[in-house]
């Protein structure tokens, strides 16, 4: 998390229910892991998973509250991408920062670094994918309209 | 649910859990709603989501302590129908009986009644799929052994 404690959170949430209402909005049928603390352990689940015509989209989210390196541990890491090979889908880091679009990261060309972690680089997240290019990826075609309106 | 308080509440909470600790095994990438109460609305959702290979697999859970006729009512259901159309996949209600295994009735073939709410009737719970059955329909092959050993 950025910091900043529970406004910061409250924050961070709603910017993920945006984006899950933008994945709805654009045909997904989307689901979201419990929040942290629920009964099922969040860690279990990628935290979007969005699924249009058995094209599958696993989602990590990260907030920060500026542009900065970001680390995922080997175990984080190697579950969302467990999950995404056995849908047969593509697996993304997602990140929000205040006042910027949603950026997202091929979690498959991430970098691994010696201490077993992979870092998502400043340099990766200003020239991160925007959600047209990830449909694309998935090769899902979307109206102008619906996509305009986001 | 099938009444009992929270001691059944448990133990059709342990079914569930060992339901997708199969489909996991079975090689889906598998998704549970958040429980109850919990933040999320958990009507929003379906109880389980399995995915393979892009084909996606959309369960309500229902848990009685015995054969009895179900109803679910028509706004659950629409949900239900509408995340499977989404995904592109295929919903059922899977119903889990005391020391039976637990079966799957085709959502889309359930009847309505004219309250507007979808019945499972008994005759549906004692000739429903297994869940042998469900793969086949959903067109997923899998091994002899990691099915036997259910």
């Amino acid at each position: 998390m950025g910091g900043g404690g529970s406004r910061a959170r409250s924050r961070g949430y709603r910017a993920e229910r945006e984006l899950v209402a933008t994945l709805w909005r654009l045909g997904f049928a989307v689901m979201r892991a419990p929040a942290s603390g629920a009964r099922i352990k969040r860690a279990d689940y990628p935290d979007i998973v969005a699924i249009k015509d058995g094209k599958v989209l696993v989602l990590e989210v990260k907030r920060r509250s500026e542009v900065a390196n970001i680390y995922i541990d080997s175990e984080q890491y190697s579950k969302l991408m467990n999950f995404a090979k056995r849908a047969g889908g593509k697996a993304y880091i997602a990140i929000k920062i205040p006042y910027r679009e949603w950026v997202f990261i091929d979690a498959s060309k991430l970098e691994r670094l010696s201490s077993g972690k992979y870092r998502v680089s400043k340099e990766d997240i200003n020239n991160g994918l925007r959600l047209g290019d990830v449909l694309k990826q998935l090769g899902i075609k979307v109206g102008i309209e619906e996509f305009m309106s986001d």
